[in-house]
């Protein structure tokens, strides 16, 4: 068992030169440098990652996140990813991680050397750090400005909003402003007033017995945990659906959670200091749900 | 003379703990992997760069890139760049590059590996290409919206427009855009119609014996390059100002430029395929200024 692992993917798309070693992928080690200075995807933040969750070994939403990587590759108009060679460096990262608690996979492809030809990809590995204060006492949040307006991915494609870059130092920057405020995490608005999702998690709330999320088409992330958790309310008889959310819809739900691969479902307990009532039990066997989850 | 010179920084900033070395900087092969992979420059995007030119061993602006530098960290919070030992590892590149031509430094200051408590560093030096074309012929641009209303800068700081981070993927997006139009670069507009900057330069216009750019404020960039040109025209006899540019405003002008550290001034000949009058003469003074200069 290690503590973390990392394996440097030889061709991450079928679609751009590689290595043509035996194997797809190679295990490094994670504490030594193992990316050029000149790789666009630290000069530019100029790539895409996904980060799967795995539980006792099960990587969960395996397949959704794949689709959002290739989806995140399209809009960057990278390379697509051979996703079986993802995959299976995926799954060796987890078998040599060899834990049976929670842990993570984190996949990134950059467009590689400033000039160069091929893609550089990799997966890494880790075990998870204890979300269980915010999957069980919640988590306060902020209300802000994401900047643009709700229909800036149909009217301005440029902007790839709806992809998962390594362009995400404005994702820090609100983290460092919620904490001055006192809070523990974020929800973004746009500019003309529409929730749209937390920097690392989609919103879904409750209101009577229907499960509701922000649409899509909003230049938000697809949800693979949103969709799982929708699956979940269903099988329970509840109606699910997206719609057009505003910060009043939102304050006056029954319940809202941020949910996420990695931690899952936080109950959110306050917006802007305004408490919202966190529903213990439902919030249990939800999280118990996504832990059990087999993808 | 070497083709390309990196060199690392030992201690980025004084405010963080470093490696207690000998030197301040040391050069490392640039060829070789230099960046861990759990460096938040590279899974987030999360860190701040300059490009400074160098013509005939000078490094120009120098200063004002380090001033900008340290204000890019600000607005990032990150520790305050040590701005002599930066300035010593890029002399230290440019004399090991040892060109007689132009070139360029890059430096780099990522917030390091995540949980970690220092920032990475580093100052990357390699020949410039060659930017006669742009200079003489001119580009043509489009103007594609940036999302951000022009007041974005005040209202909401966590978006960080003004500071120069490595979450770059949009500036290479818009390139993208703009080769599909047919165009060779890009100008920013902000959502409510303002005139913004190029994704890697500034925007300066010439109307009768007045030079113009768009004003500070506006989540854009100090343009270095922009401040020697006004100082520049200053000395001609002409008069600058700032002001709030529409694009009818630009569409209008004498005549107008990109300007920028590296590729100094290139004429806009055509916006979104609109011709704009190029002063071939007056660019061709405006870069030969530009590359005598010493800082």
């Amino acid at each position: 068992m290690s503590r973390h692992v990392l394996a440097l993917l030889s061709r991450p798309s079928l679609e751009a030169p590689g290595d043509d070693a035996a194997e797809a992928w190679r295990f490094v080690d994670p504490d030594a440098p193992q990316v050029s200075a000149l790789d666009l995807g630290v000069t530019r933040g100029d790539g895409i990652f996904e980060t799967v969750s795995v539980d006792h070994g099960r990587p969960q939403a395996l397949e959704h996140h794949l689709r959002r990587f290739a989806n995140s590759a399209r809009l960057l108009e990278l390379p697509a990813p051979d996703l079986d060679a993802w995959r299976a460096a995926i799954l060796a990262v987890i078998a040599e991680l060899g834990t049976d608690g929670e842990a993570f996979v984190k996949t990134v492809m950059t467009r590689g050397i400033e000039y160069g030809d091929r893609p550089t990809g990799w997966a890494y590995g880790a075990e998870s750090p204890d979300f269980t204060e915010a999957r069980t006492r919640g988590v306060s949040v902020v209300l802000l400005d994401r900047g643009y307006r709700h229909d800036v991915e149909r009217t301005s494609p440029w902007l790839l909003a709806g992809a998962k870059t390594l362009s995400y130092a404005v994702n820090r920057a609100v983290a460092r402003e919620a904490a001055r405020r006192g809070a523990d995490d974020v929800v973004f608005v746009s500019s003309d007033g529409i929730i749209l999702e937390g920097p690392n998690s989609t919103v879904v709330y409750r209101r009577g017995d229907a499960l509701l999320s922000p649409g899509t088409g909003l230049g938000i992330l697809d949800g693979t945990t949103q969709a799982n958790v929708f699956r979940w309310a269903e099988s329970l008889g509840m109606s699910t659906a997206f719609e057009l959310t505003t910060p009043d819809l939102l304050r006056s739900a029954d319940a809202a959670w941020l949910v996420s691969s990695v931690r899952l479902a936080a109950p959110i307990r306050a917006i802007d200091g305004q408490p919202l009532p966190v529903d213990a039990e439902f919030s249990a066997r939800m999280n118990a749900w996504l832990k059990s989850l087999d993808d």
